[in-house]
């Protein structure tokens, strides 16, 4: 196991993956007129992409269209102080190939907006995954 | 009830503070050497500001110091698809004034990673608060 130097158990691909597989919410940071965002989403792991959908003219379609963004998902005890997150940086890109959306459609992906018409599926690629675990023995809360 | 043309409920301000006031652990969102990052922190409300901790020489650390910042905090039903988020966009600045410091220690306030010295204390001002509600009867959760 290996922890880096704030004592986080430093997760592997394989593990973020794995993780990211069994949860269905994220959130997506992105630099929207110069300002950071950071929105939740529905998400599906496809193989080694994250899979969201957007309306068309919102803010996470204008802030996600072929950009750079930072995909994280965690699962924190707030009571114990443990858990995991991981964050994908990645280029998101429309999905718009006919055979392809329809290999997209084919399982189910909800939407965080229970509105909204016109979708765009966008993918996030997972070249760069981040992930770390808090040890629950090496846990703390203590006064700053 | 207001509803953004996703059919969201818009949340006002008191609310948003309402809600961040009841949760420990936001995500972070900040620019970092040109890449939008993600990182989940614990928090806690003071007054109309958020204070958070971080170590010296952290990604954290070199990430917020004086910048914009977006400030994340959700509670999502994964199955029912309900919930809320809230995000803050606001100037996050080290608190280093000695009776300022003494008054927010007086409070306890837990660190993500589980190791670490030389703590700093950040605030994020809250002059910008955006919050969403998904009503339960409005959720859905479709194919693409």
């Amino acid at each position: 196991m290996r922890l880096d130097h704030n004592g986080l158990e430093v997760l592997d691909r394989d593990e973020c993956l794995r993780l990211l597989g069994g949860a269905v919410i994220g959130r997506v940071g992105v630099s929207s007129g110069a300002l950071p965002r950071v929105l939740p989403v529905n998400f599906r792991l496809d193989g080694d992409r994250i899979l969201i959908r957007t309306g068309r003219g919102t803010k996470l379609d204008a802030a996600t269209a072929n950009a750079v963004v930072a995909f994280e998902v965690d699962d924190i005890d707030p009571v114990d102080q443990t858990g995991w997150s991981v964050v994908v940086t990645g280029v998101a890109r429309e999905v718009t190939d006919p055979a392809e959306l329809a290999a997209v459609r084919a399982a189910p992906l909800a939407r965080w907006a229970p509105q909204g018409h016109d979708d765009r599926v966008m993918a996030i690629s997972t070249e760069l995954v981040d992930g770390r675990r808090i040890l629950r023995d090496r846990a703390e809360a203590v006064t700053p």
